[in-house]
């Protein structure tokens, strides 16, 4: 995509003003509405080193109020930020609904780099295009407006430019050694920079190029562009999308109705099992923190199934300092402000960590679809997107493993009603969960939907017959040991 | 403090028992009387290598709510966090009212680490136990529950654990170089982490040393001791605390009503001098870059004093990648839940760079004093409490620079009326602001307080009048590069 480019001419000096002046007032205007209108607008800014990318940032931010946006400028990742998907530290900065986040140099950056100086293979750097594919559509599929810009300069302007900033010893810093590798091997970036955008050109979020060679010039044509991508976005906010056709192979799995939950196991025999279990998990958790396993463990089921028990003898096997146990409750203001996967991207485990989710990403389509909390386009559309987002992390070489906890009607009332009589267990029980328990029926299809849609091979879901806790609890140890072991 | 420890002799098996069911039971209840009553609690277990500080949390754990904790595990500070003053890490990590966090090492670990090492001067080691004295008195003054434990074990001890870990390949990386420097300079460290005990030992924060030799013994202890501590954090709840008598230089300060508002500078003569002004701070902005300096601006004034187009001024001179803007409005829960200034240093800049604060940690003297947002006791301690922050900002070698944008009452309700009457304003305009204007003479008495108590000498804060906003913007820009030069 950058060869041969023809570039607008630039206007004269009084049209340019003119043109600048009026696209200045109606970014003013725009970012009230955007505000008003809940947008979350995340504008990368991607280009040749010294291209003016940062001049280009801190020229828009002057026509947005400090509270409506946020600059990140975005270095190769650390060694804390190699340590979790590669997309995370971009998931991790997505703007609130209503603000603008604008990053100087992005994941085109970070994978076109990284192709440059040859650290990834073909089939890595296919494999990344296609997450980055995945991970703007779902952007713009959930109201995000992605504004994707490229900053472009010569070989010969390059040049000028880096001697110029050599020259002052407060500048200097500005040069690095990338800026001067890119100049002298010019015609090998382009390839690679064109080829990544016509990688990931897409109706929704295309590519901008920006003639750079002036500085104003390139101000107003970004200026023009990201207004105009916004006007569209204002008129588009209600339309809905297109439901993507899941592509990830899918295992046969049995509806809720029909598992058997009649399994126990006898007093004796768990606690040796268990004792035996917790020990061979306990040596696995020090083998996969050596090996450097991040692990994701998933628990969702019904109120009073058994999940925070059997949770329990997961975390009893394993070292204090090698997971984390994330209790999913409603969101907080400013994780509802934000993509609902931003509040799990959040919260993934390390490399060699295991993080255990007490409900997950799944409110998506049980509790926010009965509830209402997002349209039916929206959980519709989750499935897909939740299959994507396990991808992203089984290709980043996690284990996940998904517990569905399965109890009986009868069963549960007799729980909720021992937890009534019991002091110490009152606080357990709410009037939610006997508003919830109303709702059996409708959340048994909504389950079975789930299960059948988002067992992918790569993560599917596991039962667990909870009617008998014990047998629940070996189970899942059972399961965990099995799968753990698979990859160690 | 760790000679000559004559710990309790570890009782029969029977009793042990016994007593270990006791405290097990009674951590689980308080756990509620803990989420309650809002308390949060910081463990802190620190002690020798190998000496089990992560099976006791391990244990400790196992009785709490996954809801109400969390543990983190403190390496040595990342390149990342070595770009923050030392004590922002354990900073942000705070728990939440009403939950545990449990640190396996901290602040002592790290301090007592690089004495050990060699790495502090005499001054620099008694700088950072000042900080941390201030530190964990500022905690339990809010209202933390701080319990500091410290894991010992003999030398003997220590080797036998040592080569147990080494012989295993699944355990050996559990082994570090320090654990195995700790055992060969035993005495050393002996004498070390004596000292900073002695010197971090506190009436509201104590240390307690667990005779560690036996993990259930060790458990049993501080099972009991955090037991114990956390019954006298539920009765003294509602205590008031001792104001502080502030120990720190202050400058002397004109009170409000004394400041001449008539200044003012003609269209021309600003528009030359802003863009001269703005240059020279754009150069120092590189400089300050280059040499690693963080600046820290805090914007206190009137509403529609003029500090939003002050600001701008500031950042139109500055390299977008180089600052953040900071707009402070009224907390989200997630920021209520935790220490007022909690907030403050999640946004703290890194080196180089510069944090502007629009409204800022003055808020609790100002609007949270007059809404009753606080106690008065809170506030009256905040103007120590923030003396205390900004000392460790200085001592970070963070410029500090605190405006207070002034203007009279008269032109106050010209803006707030022009405002009113501008279609694109209109949403700078709130009922909110009509009603702080009816409290005018009651925030002046705040304000004026607020100025005299927090000028300190390393952070003493200017006045900008600005009934003519050009006057006050020029200052604020002389201001600003005159307080960069100084340390450039």
């Amino acid at each position: 995509m950058l060869k041969n480019i023809v570039f607008a001419s630039k206007p004269e000096k009084e049209e340019l003003d003119e043109r600048l002046k009026a696209a200045k007032n109606k970014l003013s205007e725009q970012q009230i509405q955007i505000t008003e209108h809940k947008i979350p607008v995340l504008v990368l800014v991607e280009g040749w080193g010294t291209a003016g990318k940062g001049s280009a940032i801190g020229k828009i931010i002057q026509n947005i109020d400090p509270r409506f946006f946020k600059v990140a400028s975005m270095d190769r990742p650390t060694q804390e930020e190699q340590r979790k998907p590669f997309l995370c530290r971009y998931f991790t900065r997505l703007p609130e609904a209503g603000k603008f986040m604008l990053l100087d140099s992005g994941w085109m950056n970070e994978v076109a780099g990284m192709s440059l100086r040859e650290e990834l293979s073909r089939k890595a750097y296919e494999q990344r295009i296609a997450s980055i594919r995945r991970f703007e559509r779902q952007l713009t599929d959930n109201g995000y407006l992605l504004m994707k810009f490229f900053c472009h300069i010569s070989k010969k302007e390059q040049k000028k430019r880096i001697r110029m900033l050599e020259k002052n010893i407060d500048t200097r810093w500005r040069v690095g050694e990338e800026d001067r590798w890119q100049n002298k091997h010019y015609e090998k970036c382009r390839e690679v920079f064109g080829q990544y955008m016509e990688d990931t050109n897409a109706p929704s979020a295309p590519w901008y190029i920006i003639d750079s060679k002036s500085r104003k010039w390139a101000e107003l044509q970004i200026l023009e562009q990201l207004t105009q991508g916004i006007e569209i976005a204002l008129q588009n906010r209600s339309l809905a999308v297109p439901l993507l056709q899941n592509v990830f192979p899918l295992k046969q799995m049995p509806r809720l109705a029909e598992i058997p939950l009649d399994k126990a196991v006898a007093e004796q025999e768990y606690k040796e099992e268990l004792n035996r279990l917790q020990k061979q998990l306990g040596e696995l958790h020090n083998r996969l923190y050596r090996k450097k396993v991040p692990v994701v463990i998933a628990y969702e089921g019904w109120d009073a199934a058994g999940k925070g028990g059997n949770i329990k003898r997961i975390t009893g096997a394993l070292d204090a300092r090698g997971y984390e146990v994330h209790p999913i409750a409603s969101p907080e203001p400013h994780e509802k402000a934000r993509h609902y996967l931003w509040r799990f991207w959040t919260r993934l485990p390390k490399e060699g960590h295991i993080a255990i989710f007490d409900r997950s990403w799944y409110g998506r389509v049980m509790v926010e679809r009965l509830e209402g909390f997002c349209s039916e386009n929206d959980w519709k559309r989750a499935y897909n997107e939740i299959n994507e987002f396990e991808k992203e992390l089984h290709d980043w070489g996690a284990v996940i493993i998904k517990f569905w906890v399965q109890i009986d009607k009868d069963t549960q009332l007799a729980r909720f009603t021992a937890r009534q009589n019991t002091p110490g267990k009152q606080w357990k029980i709410t009037d939610e969960d006997w508003r919830n328990r109303e709702k059996w029926d409708e959340y048994e299809i909504a389950v079975n939907e789930m299960i059948q849609k988002t067992s992918t091979t790569y993560a599917p879901w596991h039962i667990l017959e909870s009617v008998d806790k014990r047998y629940a609890r070996l189970k899942a140890l059972k399961i965990v040991i099995e799968e753990l072991e698979k990859v160690l």
